[in-house]
């Protein structure tokens, strides 16, 4: 299936009052070349097995594959992915006909905030409520593969 | 689960006399570190994505986590694995109580041939037909993971 998604840095806290949910997030990655992901995720209750291919040309589809696993079956396998679990509260915001999921990252990656968005096609219209900054759609330096290894904490501000 | 697995050199050819069945297959990896190697395959009709970690300190005891798949899901797999499809044809070969599975390499990787047998325990008794030759059970160079990046043709003999 291919999935297409923009990133935007979230500017503000606003959000969380319009939030109807928020659920922690931990996930670790088997492989984190952005051209073969494949990530353990615990998201509450439920866990989940997903494997990413690379963006297309526009950056903007990628392909996805998932499948739900058990929680001790995620257990066992985050014990063989790659040092450096992402832990974060996954928020869902809903503005207009579409849903924002904001993630607050914790631990090495505390500091970043990312909205995403679904679409049904890349020409699609959508809302930006105004704690929508900076689109960072495909740079892979946001890949929650690539935060695993270089946390925004590390990053070098110019 | 914990699979307790050896693996040996095939001398003759009389396995196949035998052999009860015989299947292709072939399989990519999306990780091929021995540490968190994920592996796409298609075994005739069915698919499978199989997990494994590294060996215990015995060689013996390896980590292995499967979840059957759709051909269809195997082949979009298939087209984000790593570069270097494993191609072999399996016989299974029953001998007393237990289980041989042949893999005749093809490709890259003509002309090698290993049996391997699972076990219950690591101290089970199992027969040794003669066509068994050297055991090279948790030799790295052996797990298929490594065969696709550096293929048995290709390895220098002295």
């Amino acid at each position: 299936m291919i999935e297409i998604e923009r990133k935007f840095l979230v500017t503000q806290d606003t959000f969380k009052e319009l939030a109807h949910s928020n659920t922690r997030i931990v996930q670790g990655f088997l492989n984190t070349n952005p051209e073969r992901t494949v990530r353990i995720r615990i998201k509450g209750n439920s866990a989940f097995l997903t494997i990413k291919g690379i963006s297309n040309e526009s950056g903007l589809s990628r392909f996805e594959w998932e499948r739900e696993i058990t929680i001790e079956e995620a257990e066992s396998l985050l014990a063989l992915c790659e040092p450096g679990v992402i832990d974060k509260v996954r928020f869902e915001v809903e503005i207009g006909d579409h849903l924002y999921e904001v993630d607050v990252f914790k631990g090495a990656n505390e500091g970043l905030v990312v909205a995403e968005i679904e679409l049904k096609s890349e020409d699609e219209f959508f809302e930006k409520p105004n704690w929508i900054g900076e689109e960072v759609t495909g740079d892979i330096k946001y890949y929650n593969s690539q935060l695993s290894k270089k946390p925004y904490t590390t990053w070098a501000f110019d």
